[in-house]
C-alpha cells in the first residue's frame, strides 16, 4: 500500500453521499426590496430544497446584497443547466451576478511552503479526514525539506529554488508546474510574490501571517510581538494582494501568552495558531462562504 | 436629580431614532419549499426593506421551518395591521404561527434576586446603557439587601420573604406585586419557583444556573466543580421548566480555574460568567432572537 | 441612607479578616544562585507562612531575578519594622531592591473619565464587591457627565475642562485636586497627558487603549479596525509613558466580530472588553502583582 | 528512507542540547514553614541554576505542600547520584518524597486506540516536531485500521481484538506487548478498561474522553450533549482509576456550538478539541508538571 493512501485521502470523496445533488448559489447584486422574493421562488419553482441560507447587505440603502444558498435538487448535475438559464434569464433585471457550484467538485488546491510542516500537515490532515474537501494538486518549495511529507500523502512535490534574481523566473517555473488550480494557499511559504504573481489568483490566493494583522506586518512577527511584551500572539488568514500582509482578512485568532514566553517559545505556540487559522480560512473558502467585499470579507460561517 | 435617571437610563429610549419604524417578525411552519418565496414577496410587496434575515429548518424533511426577519417599514405603527391581515391571509395555507414585533417597544421585566447583587447590576447597567433595550419594571427578592440598588435605579423594589411553608403565598404575592411582564428573571434568587409559577410563563422565565449544565445540578455548584477538580467553570442561562435546571438553554459560558482555586475563588470568578451569561440570553430574548424548539433553543444571534 | 454607600463599598473593608496579617514582598535582584535560599530562610525565622509564591528571571544567566511572595506573619503590623531590617541587612550583599506591603492597606485610586460611563462604572462595581481592593479617591473628568455615577458611589467628582490652551494647567489643576494618590487610572479620559504627567506617576499611570496594541495607536480605533477589516476586536491595558500607546502592556483581550458589525457594533461590543482589560489590570497593580521590565511586564496573575 | 523517518521524530532528540544538564525535582511533604529555605539552599549548594520553580499548598495550615524545580547542574547526568544523596539526607527531618527526572531521558508511552485517527495523529505530529517529548513506543488497538498511520511514523502497531469474552485475556496480551513504559494514553480506544489494569498504571494512564466532565458521563457524549441542546461542547483528558470518567480531570477545553449543529458536526468539531485537549495533557505529564492530589490534579502549567 502506498504510504499516499494511508490517511484516508478518499474518506469523502466525489460519491460521498452526503454532498450528492447538494448544490451552492453565492449571489450579488445591488439591494433592492424584493431580490430575496424572486430568488426564493426560482428555487422553490425549480424543485431545490434550501437547506442553508445566509445573506448581508453592506447598506440597506444604496449597498450591495449577498445572498448564500445551500440546497438539494435531485439530479442536479443534469438540472444544472435549467438553473442556470432561470438565473441568466433574471440576472440582468435584477443586475446580479451568481456563482453556482455543486458541492460534489472538490476544489484543487496548490500549496506553497518553505521548510516548516506544521500548517502543511494540517492542511493534509483535514484533507485526509474529509473536513477539508478540497484535493491537493501540489506543494511547491523553496527547500526540498518536506518532499517526503507530501509523498507520504501522494500529493506532487515540485522544488523550486528561489533567489532575489531568479525569483520571476521561479514563479513562471511554479505556475507551470502547478497548472490549472481553484486556490493557491501560502503555508508559510516565506517569500513575497510578485504583483504579477498575486494578479493571476485574483481572490484565489490565501496566506497565513502569523501576527494579528495589522500589528507585525512584514518579517519576524513573534520577534516583535516579544519585543513590545503582547499578552496575545496571532495569526491572520487573508487573500494576498500587491500591498504586504493588507489583503481582505479571512479569519484570525489568538493565543495567551505571559511573561516568561521566550520567542521562541511564542514561534511554537503560534504555530498552532496558524494551522487552525489557515486550514479554516481555506475551508471556507471552498464551501464559498466567503466573499470579498472591497477590503474587507463576508464570512458566511 | 433623581438617583434612577443618573445611570442614562434614558440613553435608547422609545424614541430612539435608531428603532423608528424598526420590525421584527418570527414565523414557524412546517418546512416546504416555498415559504420563503411567499413571504419575502409579501415583505417586498408592502415595501418592507429587511435588515436581517436568518432562518433554520430543525429537519429539510419533515422538519419545522423557522425565519426571523428585521426590517424597515416606514410608517410600522400604523401599517402594521394592514401587515398583520396579509400574515394572516397567509397563515392557513402555510400552516404558520408569527410574532411581529415592533422594535420600538421594549418588554416590561421583573427581576428576581435573592442577596447577591451581581446579575442585578449588570442587568440594570445594561438597560441604562441601551444595550438591553428592556424596561425593569420591578426587582422582588426574599431580602431586603437589594433595595437600595434597585431604588438608585428608579426600579420599584418588593421584599417577599419565603418560607418553605409560605411559598405559594409568597408566589402568588409576588406575581400579584409584579403585574403584566413580559418576561420574568431569576437573577440568582436561589429558590426553586413552583411548576404552577413556570406554567404561567412559558418560555418566558429565565434562570442562570451557576455551572455548566448539565454539570452540577442543584445546590452549590460551585462547591461540587471544586470536589470533582473541574479545570473550567461555567454558567448557564436557560429556560425554566418544571424540571429543575433542565429546561432548553439559551447560553452557557466557561472561565478558566487552575488548583489554586478556592471554592469561594470559583464563586467570585463565576459571578463575572454569570452575569455575561445572563446578559446575554435576556438580550437575545428580548430581541426575539431565542426561539423554542422541544428542549433545545435556536439562537439568531 | 447615602447613596454611596448602597454598593457595598465596605463590604470588604480593612478590618476584613482574611488580609489581616497578611503581608506582600516583591524582591528583585541581579539574577544569582541562592537568592531564594536566603530570602526562604529569612522569611522561615521570622515565622512567616507564605501562601503564594512567584518568581521570574529573564535570563538565568545575568539576567534579573524577581520573586513575589504572599504570605501570613502574626502581628505583621508590628513586626514589620523587624522585617525590614532584616531585608535591609541583606539587601547589600544580593543588590536587591524590595517592596513589602500589608494587604490591609488599600490604594488611593485617581480615575480619570471624559463622557463614557462604562469603564469607570466596572471600576466601581469592583471595588464595591470586594472584588478590587482599592479605594477610588477622586474621579476627575474634562466633562461634568459622569458626576452623578460618581456621587452615586459617594466618590468625590473634580470637573476639570481641557482646552488644547489650557491643557498644562488643567494637568495642574487635576492634580492639585486628586492629591496623594497610589494609582492613576485613564478610564476613556481621551485626553493624552502631558510627559511631565506621565514623569510624576512612573509605573503608577494605567490606561486603557480600545485596540489590541500595536494595532490602531491613536485616535478612533474601531473605525479603524473596521476599515481594515479585522476578525477579532481587543482593547490593552498598559502602563502610560511620554510615547503614545507604547507603554508595557499589562494585560490585552479580544472579542469576536464578524461582517455584520458596524463600526457602532464595534464600539458597543468593545466597551464589554474595554471594562474587563482594564479591572483585570488595575486588580493585578493594586495586588502587586505587575512588575515592570523594561518595555515589559511581568505579571505574576 | 522509511516513512517513519520523514516526519522528523528526531527533531528534538536525546542530544538536544536545550535539554542537556536540565533536571526537574518534584517534591511534596506536609506543609511547614523552612522547607523551601532547606530545599533552595541544597540546590544553591549544589550549584543548581534554577530556571523555573513553582509551588502550592493544599493548605498553609496542615496541608500538602508541592515544589516543582527546573534547573540546570552541569554535568547532570554524574552529579545526579550526588544530588539523590543530598535530598534522601534530608527527607526523613521533612517527610518529603521526591522525584527527580533528566530532561533529556523521553518517556515511553503506550497509545491505545480504536478506529478514530485524530488523536493519534495529533500525538505523533507532536511527538515528531519536539513539541511534545516523548517516545511512542507502541500503537495498541482492537481494530487493524490504524496499522499504516503507525508505521508511516515508524511505531510499533499491536492489532488485539476485544470481545466481552476475552476482554481480560485480550488485556494481558497488549500489556505483554507493549511491555515496559512509562505512560498508557487511552486515546479515544473506546473500551472501558479493568480495574486490575487500571491499578497497574497508577496515575500513569490518562483518558480523553469527549464531553466536558462531569458532563455526558459514559457512552455517546455528543448525542446526549445534542439532545439537551448544549452551547459548548467540550472534552477532557483525565487519569484512569476504576470508577468510570470519575479519575482526576488533567484538562479541558471547550468549543461553542449553535443550533445548526447536528450530533455528526458535534463529533467533527469535537475531535479538534479533543486531540488539543489529550495532546495538552501528555505533554504536562511527560514534563513532570501533574500532580495527583486526591480526587484532582495541581497542574504547574
Amino acid at each position: 500500500m502506498a504510504p499516499g493512501t494511508i490517511l484516508g485521502m478518499s474518506a469523502a470523496g466525489p460519491q460521498d453521499p452526503r454532498f450528492a445533488d447538494v448544490g451552492r448559489l453565492v449571489v450579488r447584486c445591488p439591494d433592492r426590496p424584493g431580490i430575496v422574493a424572486v430568488l426564493s421562488r426560482l428555487m422553490a419553482d425549480t424543485g431545490a430544497n434550501i437547506i442553508e441560507s445566509q445573506q448581508h447587505s453592506s447598506d440597506p440603502v444604496g449597498g450591495t446584497f449577498t445572498l448564500r444558498l445551500e440546497f438539494v435538487l435531485a439530479d442536479l448535475a443534469t438540472r444544472r443547466v435549467e438553473l442556470e438559464r432561470a438565473l441568466a434569464a433574471l440576472a440582468g433585471e435584477w443586475q446580479f451576478t451568481w456563482r453556482l457550484v455543486e458541492a460534489t467538485r472538490k476544489p484543487r488546491l496548490a500549496v506553497f511552503v518553505s521548510k516548516a510542516d506544521h500548517v502543511l500537515q494540517e492542511l493534509l490532515y483535514r484533507v485526509g479526514s474529509g473536513d477539508l474537501r478540497a484535493e491537493v494538486a501540489a506543494v511547491v518549495s523553496n527547500h526540498p525539506d518536506l518532499e517526503p511529507v507530501a509523498k507520504a500523502h501522494g500529493v506532487p512535490f515540485h522544488h523550486v529554488p528561489v533567489t532575489p534574481d531568479t525569483k520571476d523566473a521561479a514563479e513562471a517555473r511554479a505556475l507551470e508546474l502547478v497548472g490549472d488550480v481553484d486556490l493557491v494557499v501560502l503555508a508559510r511559504y516565506m517569500q513575497i510574490v510578485s504583483a504579477d504573481f498575486c494578479s493571476r489568483f485574483p481572490e484565489r490566493l490565501i496566506n497565513i501571517h502569523h501576527s494579528f494583522l495589522p500589528a507585525f506586518v512584514g518579517a519576524n512577527p513573534y520577534r516583535a510581538a516579544h519585543d513590545r511584551g503582547v499578552k496575545l500572539i496571532g495569526a491572520t488568514a487573508h487573500y494576498v494582494t500587491a500591498e504586504l500582509d493588507a489583503g481582505p482578512i479571512i479569519e484570525q485568532e489568538v493565543a495567551r501568552v505571559d511573561h516568561r514566553a521566550t520567542v521562541e517559545d511564542m514561534r511554537r505556540i503560534g504555530r498552532y495558531v496558524e494551522r487552525q487559522v489557515l486550514a479554516q480560512a481555506v475551508t471556507w473558502h471552498v464551501e464559498d462562504r466567503v466573499i470579498v467585499e472591497g477590503d474587507r470579507t463576508i464570512v458566511f460561517a
